[in-house]
């Protein structure tokens, strides 16, 4: 038995039983970020992880917030305040069923993998919409109760997702700034923000334009790495990580 | 006459006859956001401004990026990649009229005033699927075509915004660190990209937590800054500008 095997088995018997949540925004099933996904499943399922994938457009899913996410009456029908009516009907359990169903999954989660190619420096609308409306007051966060202390925290996450650009034209002297730019809002501002810890990105820069090797290359140092994730430290998600020298 | 009213004089005749596009993100017409919305109508119109908003929660604006975006038959059926099917329907013209509505008037645009509240330190789904779909490649951008060459260059741009959290949140040392850091991906990322010329962004912080009295000097100092924002410089929109000392 090599060193590497003792090492995956050691994971593999602390990881037996761990739930993970597979949040995917991509519309074709063949695609590289399906692809992404595929292996993820197989992976943390072959060391004993029950794996669920929220498909994000197979579900045809909702990303706008509107009245009609709260079942019962509002508690200002006059003035709708879609934070206040939310945190309002999360605590009178009446919440519309999809965004019910999506936290049930959450809680339940020990690790978040949001698989999604970069639209605009962000999420795509879909996954920006389960954000907006998944992660409501009382459930994710409150007041207090962000940050350190946010609702999900215990949780791991971590964003795998591709771009359209090269890694060089996502460095700090490249056009679109370094890669870590953009994180922020999405690392910090939401994910930190609940409470979660987050993992360092899994970057697959450019797929479109690489050659069928580089892209095989990327799909199995995803899968590599998830070997060990689990034994992974969270970046230290301050300023300082994103905007540093 | 003043020299204020001189200066204003000035400033109305050369913007009679600019076009203005407002669009908009909030659910409530009576919001805080609401009350900004209707200042910039009154006030850009009063300049001689034609000023057409995009309401997109009332137009229930699809966010999702699918295959319903193009009418016609897909170059791939068997492959969908939305970015190259849209750029091929943005040249055949067959695009969903959705989308065709928003470039026409965003095409006659001089300004675009996005209003929004933050939600996760972005734009909310609705507004997130409309720079998703509406800004294809082809239309506001393409290779060569970005950023100072972006296809939207001649135009302006400003965010106005409100938070949840108040000014001393949102600076370097506040917990939610600079609020130009989450500006990036919009600014940058998105306006930028396009080629869109930025005015520095509106910050409504905290309305709801502010008084009746705050809340009306706020909307106040927006209708006076409108006053003049034809005279602005852009903002010099390099990292320096969102993550320098």
């Amino acid at each position: 038995m090599t060193s590497e095997n003792v090492l995956e088995d050691r994971v593999a018997s602390e990881t037996v039983g761990k739930k993970v949540l597979i949040v995917y925004a991509h519309q074709e099933p063949r695609s590289f970020n399906g692809a992404l996904k595929d292996v993820a499943v197989a992976e943390l399922s072959q060391q004993g992880c029950s794996v669920t994938v929220s498909d994000l457009y197979a579900l045809n899913f909702e990303p706008r917030a509107t009245g009609k996410d709260i079942t019962g009456s509002l508690s200002n029908p006059g003035f709708f305040n879609y934070g206040v009516e939310t945190h309002e009907a999360y605590k009178k359990r009446s919440l519309s069923s999809d965004i019910i169903e999506e936290q049930k999954k959450l809680q339940e989660a020990d690790l978040v993998i949001f698989q999604f190619p970069l639209y605009w420096f962000s999420v795509p609308a879909v996954l920006k919409g389960w954000m907006d409306r998944v992660l409501c007051q009382g459930f994710a966060f409150d007041f207090p109760g962000s940050y350190d202390d946010g609702l999900l925290k215990g949780k791991l996450a971590i964003l795998s997702l591709t771009t359209a650009g090269t890694a060089s034209m996502y460095s700090k002297t490249g056009v679109n700034g370094d890669f870590r730019y953009f994180l922020w809002p999405l690392q910090h501002g939401t994910l930190h923000f609940c409470g979660f810890k987050v993992l360092a990105p899994q970057i697959s820069f450019g797929p479109e334009t690489a050659s069928e090797e580089e892209r095989e290359r990327m799909v199995a140092a995803w899968a590599q790495r998830l070997k060990t994730l689990w034994e992974e430290e969270p970046i230290d998600c301050s300023p300082s990580w994103y905007f540093g020298q």
